[in-house]
């Protein structure tokens, strides 16, 4: 794999603008208005690995948005490598923060990518980290340098939970048998210290409906005499936690592990400025749970987030009404030891319980998924150390991450195989949030790294 | 005036089409979209009032939007009676629970309007009832019955805060003299029992603004590391109540008058079934502050609602987002001896003063207004008593109303002159709501009571 860097720089190129026709197609998984954008994307990524050289591609029906499927197997005594990844994307909304629209991807240089950064939503999550692994492929066949059997599986419904993933993985097995399964769609340090996510947090993500009297009413003329559910819906989230920023829901954190001094202290070691922190969100001070750091907050500890909010007058001006209903979109994100379905029944029948006898609540499930833990003595991992050692001339750390790829523990259970996380989008790039980017330079090291991973673990499982 | 019933019937069609037409221009003060239909509004209610006989009208410029301005002046040793009332109506939103669109008039028949009632925007609030007015005048000019001077003076900013209206007036105090102003933007106790407004709640309405992050972050990433400013919001208004439901900002309840057990017990007295209000309502549980009965909540008692939230993802489907600003409306509802702007100064205070540091706060003062006592031996309230006691057969009883007219405080400031709060419609009329409608019985007698007041009050002041 002497040329892999030579191939990288004589096609970046075409690398670049194939990225960015797919990055044109807003596959909103979320949003059904763009039904047909998300089935043109699974067919733009079809073609893409038939052109990468894989022998047989498919588009799988399942009872949501398809799954991409593409093969190929040289030698069936070889190890097989699956790579996951999705082609939908988050909506773009607020719309009107972006400074470009987000679906006419453009290059733009910033502080942390010089080099440069393709700005569009999925730019990073996930179709560029995806997008990789398919040029990465086309290096290995197109110059006959790949090592063992690879297989794809790439999804349409990552960003509304996964659910036709699991129905799919579920009755496909055999298929999807490997050895282990690869992802890039989590982050790196920087781009001078690689790092591979060893860890992940798990989801449950519902929605609450507070409803108070059968229609909107006047506010003067009722206000003070009835429970107005915005009111009433603020302090019912308000209680969820307590003073010290605990999560008050009874039985939360039954059985979340409590990571002992040591394993703190070298969580601690990674490097970390607070000042930094503060200073790129604009915030006075940091906020969390009480005894814990920053980096544990996001991490080795579970939290509960209103992920948006919604009731009465929202308009220009002032209307003096009592809204009838208000809502809110509430997610927890969970750490290893707590399940997501448990959890998930913990706050329905909760927040059912503190609601006040003037109202009616009702808690809808939207989707959810366990937490994950990857040892770092796995031939993977070790693997994957190696290849980033190689490109970028030093060692990734391990970190645990504070997001959620609720599929890593449904590919534990189903297919018996462990998940090597290759991150190389930065916490900058800003992926869910308005103006989404992903650095060139850390698209094209994504590219040359991926198949010295192949290498390596092929050379180490021999 | 012993002909009025007969006027009345003879062209009650008439007078029904002539208001079906001008709720048909959606005068919607609040959106910026609508400024042409309030402003052709104006122009609508100009005509009419030179159809009903006025001899001088005009459409008055202001800050704003215009104030229509007509009179019939017959004698200036006699007195002026000055009618108010606003051309301009709430939002129609939430658009979806109407049962028929709110800007195309319809007659449907209810349990308490058996006659028939006009179901649209502003049938009640105010068109329909100020529209009582213009077709008394006509029947008072054209029978040669109006037996002292009149003004008009009709705004377009009432439900927006009646900011233009109080530069108005403090600009033209001689053109508006009086002796009396009357007011039909309230309500009655039922078809059967009328009643006179003798108390109005101020207001104080504001908009808060808090921001975390400077940009929406993915919440697996951040969530537990930053305030979210969703969740501080909702702890902050959640705060302004505490566990008896008071209101908590400091100097809230200054001044606040505490009625006797006497003046309790009267009004005690009016009819009211709580278990019809929470079945009309569909509410298990009334809710309010403890001590008081509902009746005294919403007339008696200072309240503070919020009347809008938002803030994050509110679409279709699940986003892991925490948004970088929340918003919310909160208005409070006063009592006499609470200033407004005082109020709104300790609730900006107060509010900064509960925001933690991680986050900034931001709030915005929309309007407010003073509230109202009229006392029960003025000559204005005895004549319109008098007048109720005829065309219904039975005194009408005096009552605080939980609603605000600012301007109620301001015309008695500037004017000096008494307001008489002449309501025909009823609390189930959904002012403010979807299908806000206005019965047929309540406009017609309207429209024969309003001359017998003109009557009795010249009678009255000989």
């Amino acid at each position: 794999m002497e040329n892999i860097k030579a191939y990288v720089n004589q096609h970046k190129d075409r690398f670049i603008n194939e990225l960015i026709e797919l990055l044109k197609i807003p596959s909103i998984s979320a949003d059904s208005a763009y039904s047909q954008d998300v089935l043109n994307t699974a067919e733009a990524i079809k073609d893409s690995l038939s052109k990468a050289g894989c022998d047989k591609v498919e588009i799988c029906e399942t009872p949501g948005y398809p799954i991409v499927y593409g093969e190929k197997i040289i030698d069936s005594k070889l190890p097989t490598v699956l790579v996951y990844g999705h082609y939908d994307v988050q909506p773009a909304d607020p719309i009107e923060l972006w400074t470009s629209p987000p679906f006419e991807p453009v290059i733009k240089t910033t502080d942390k990518h010089p080099d440069g950064a393709i700005f569009a939503r999925g730019a990073c999550d996930d179709k560029g980290q995806m997008y990789m692994h398919v040029k990465a492929l086309e290096y290995m066949t197109t110059q006959g340098e790949l090592p063992c059997n690879v297989k794809f599986m790439i999804e349409g419904e990552e960003e509304i939970g996964s659910s036709s993933l699991a129905w799919f993985v579920e009755r496909n097995q055999e298929k999807l048998s490997n050895d282990v399964i690869l992802i890039s769609d989590t982050g790196m340090i920087s781009n001078t210290q690689p790092s591979i996510t060893t860890g992940l947090r798990g989801l449950s993500y519902v929605e609450v409906e507070v409803t108070g009297p059968n229609r909107d009413l006047h506010s003067g003329l009722y206000g003070g005499a009835v429970a107005n559910p915005i009111n009433v819906l603020t302090k019912m989230i308000a209680s969820l936690h307590d003073e010290n920023n605990h999560i008050t829901i009874p039985g939360f954190y039954n059985g979340v592990e409590e990571l002992s001094l040591e394993e703190r202290a070298e969580m601690a070691k990674a490097p970390f400025s607070l000042e930094a922190y503060k200073n790129a969100l604009d915030i006075e001070e940091e906020y969390g749970e009480k005894g814990y750091t920053t980096n544990e907050r996001n991490s080795i500890r579970p939290t509960l987030d209103v992920n948006g909010i919604w009731g009465g007058y929202t308009g220009e001006g002032a209307k003096t009404v009592i809204a009838s209903k208000a809502y809110a979109k509430i997610s927890m994100r969970l750490v290893p030891n707590q399940d997501w379905e448990n959890i998930t029944e913990l706050f329905t029948k909760h927040f059912e319980s503190i609601a006040p006898k003037a109202v009616k609540v009702k808690v809808t499930p939207h989707h959810g998924g366990q937490g994950y833990v990857t040892p770092i003595d796995n031939v993977g991992y070790k693997a994957a150390n190696k290849a980033y050692t190689e490109t970028f001339g030093i060692p990734a750390i391990p970190q645990r991450s504070g997001g959620s790829i609720p599929i890593v523990a449904l590919f534990e259970k189903e297919l018996k195989s462990k998940t090597i996380l290759m991150g190389f989008g930065l916490d900058s790039d800003a992926i869910h949030s308005p103006n989404e980017h992903f650095g060139i330079f850390n698209y094209l090291k994504g590219i040359e790294t991926i198949p010295l991973f192949y290498k390596y673990f092929v050379e180490m499982n021999k």
